[in-house]
């Protein structure tokens, strides 16, 4: 989902664009392209207040790539990375880190089927690992780190494809935190990396040039063309979040949509979360009905009410709420009103 | 550039395709963006004849992310394959290829200052070279070659990312095609790729995941979250083309084009194009005048005329006219009467 007043904007300025045509049709090394790209980034560093010793990258190839390119960049194929594994998006991660480095898995969740996340004390990392990887938020099993972990000065990445800009972050931190666009920045095929400079120009020899963050960032993410459509609209995206009240706004209204949904799953024998309470999701919502058969019915008379993109991810079933940024309290608040009417009629 | 019809579709359905959402906001795994997707393959097969025993992939990283993938697909580090340097996009390929793989230079036209391209029996071509790459047309110094080069059996891989769509094309002369989207497909950020299946499957280990031709081609390019809005444009594009009369009826418009262009040149001594009559580009016209301190003026005064992006490549300076698929004729007669009003007041 994206912001209404950011598509309408992109929409009106999509043929003509600054007076002159499409920013499709505008080269990345114009004038007013750069201008564009540097305003996107200035704004993502103040939304997210970016310390100056972070570079920001906009890359393309979705988390998927990151994966890759984070080994390829941070370790040598010797070295021993830590691994933490709460869901689908960890097992995905650790599978191709295991091509580039030797994988420690931290800690594992698979046991209580991806309801939990792990206490700090309970992290089995190792000492001089080359960095700490872990998925603050895990959208297919709807569970969230409340806090992020001590890693006792080990480089910390997090793959925050899902969280991004749903709350102030404490960028310092962290080494490195890199998100696919597409659910809380923008279109998909853009990808923003934000890395410490200190761990930029250690990417081993075999690393593709448009993985290497040291050449990325030496080009200003521009040694070949950008995805430019996708960094404009980011940017759109980035100045709408400004205008709505930047991240404690959006802290706040996440918190709010979170609390309704929770507290209606809760209140009712009829639909069940499985997760953790201390660990459930501010953007993603799995459930399940107390009677699973009546799933499909479910599905169907609330895309027929209107509430599109409903059910769970292919890979656990159910029912799934997606509620990120561009998703406004009304919309939250239309769904609980369907769940309870359709727990009237069928409960 | 990018097609009027087809900019204003994607503008009338920004907001509301298919009677919903963006198609932005679609899931790449929805019945709806997949029905899309399929089209665009098919659309595309159909436009250049492409045989089924071909692949058709749609990757990011444009270009310059194959420079790394071919290599690491199709041959071993201890390997040789063949390159023809032919100009500025040539040299970035050898240059990250060496990277991952013995590197023959079969072919060097760096002393004609790139205005040639070499005959085929001056091709040093090594026998068993895992594949031999080319750059059909060099955007910078507007350089075609005006044949396919035979390589004996071995495979010929092809860096179409100027020249795809702009004429038809025997894809069975090649082992791999590969393309970035933004010059005659659709926005940057998209990458198509047409391989023959016998060259799929053979990724060499460290192959990042997003780069492996298999790993790509069994999840029909959706092993992660593809660039969905470039898809799609890239799919109304391929609408256009088959509407517009399909690549015949390109080729016939582009040879026209670009011969209105060099006549122009070639009949005036005020304008100088230095490349070789018999390799000159259909798709990228540099020109100099005669005088190169008017080159200012003339760049100042064609942008006041509405004439824009005619600066030459800051690589080599001067002028330059790209006249893609989505160029009117009428756009190049623009041009040329403007050359010769220009000639007339300042020759």
């Amino acid at each position: 989902m994206l912001p209404v007043p950011v598509l309408e904007r992109a929409r009106d300025e999509l043929l003509e664009w600054q007076g002159g045509m499409s920013v499709m049709e505008v080269s990345h090394r114009s004038k007013a392209f750069i201008a564009v790209a540097r305003q996107a980034e200035a704004d993502l560093r103040d939304l997210l207040a970016i310390p100056a010793s972070y570079k920001v990258l906009f890359m393309q190839g979705g988390a998927t790539a990151q994966f890759s390119a984070v080994p390829l960049n941070l370790a040598a194929a010797d070295a021993t990375a830590d691994y933490l594994n709460t869901g689908h998006w960890s097992e995905r991660t650790i599978a191709e880190a295991k091509r580039f480095v030797r994988v420690n898995v931290a800690a594992d969740e698979a046991a209580s089927r991806y309801s939990t996340v792990p206490a700090q004390s309970s992290l089995r990392l190792t000492p001089g690992a080359a960095y700490v990887h872990y998925t603050p938020n895990e959208t297919i099993h709807g569970v969230e780190f409340p806090y992020v972990p001590d890693t006792a000065g080990v480089p910390l990445v997090a793959d925050m494809s899902s969280t991004i800009l749903s709350r102030p972050l404490d960028v310092a931190r962290f080494g490195l935190i890199y998100a696919g666009a597409q659910k809380n920045i923008g279109p998909a095929g853009i990808t923003v990396v934000i890395v410490h400079e200190g761990l930029v120009g250690r990417a081993r020899a075999g690393t593709p040039l448009v993985f290497d963050y040291r050449a990325v960032a030496e080009a200003e993410s521009m040694q070949n063309t950008p995805p430019t459509f996708g960094w404009y609209f980011a940017g759109l995206v980035f100045q709408w979040l400004k205008r709505e009240g930047g991240l404690a706004a959006m802290a706040e209204r996440n918190r709010a949509k979170a609390a309704m949904l929770y507290s209606a799953i809760d209140n009712s024998s009829f639909y069940v979360n499985p997760v953790d309470r201390e660990c459930r999701s501010w953007m993603n919502v799995p459930f399940r009905l107390a009677k699973p058969e009546l799933e499909p019915v479910f599905l169907a008379e609330a895309g027929a009410a209107g509430l599109a993109n409903l059910a769970g991810h292919r890979a656990v079933g159910g029912l799934r709420a997606s509620i990120y940024n561009a998703m406004p309290a009304e919309g939250v608040k239309a769904l609980v009103d369907f769940m309870r009417e359709f727990e009237r009629r069928h409960g």
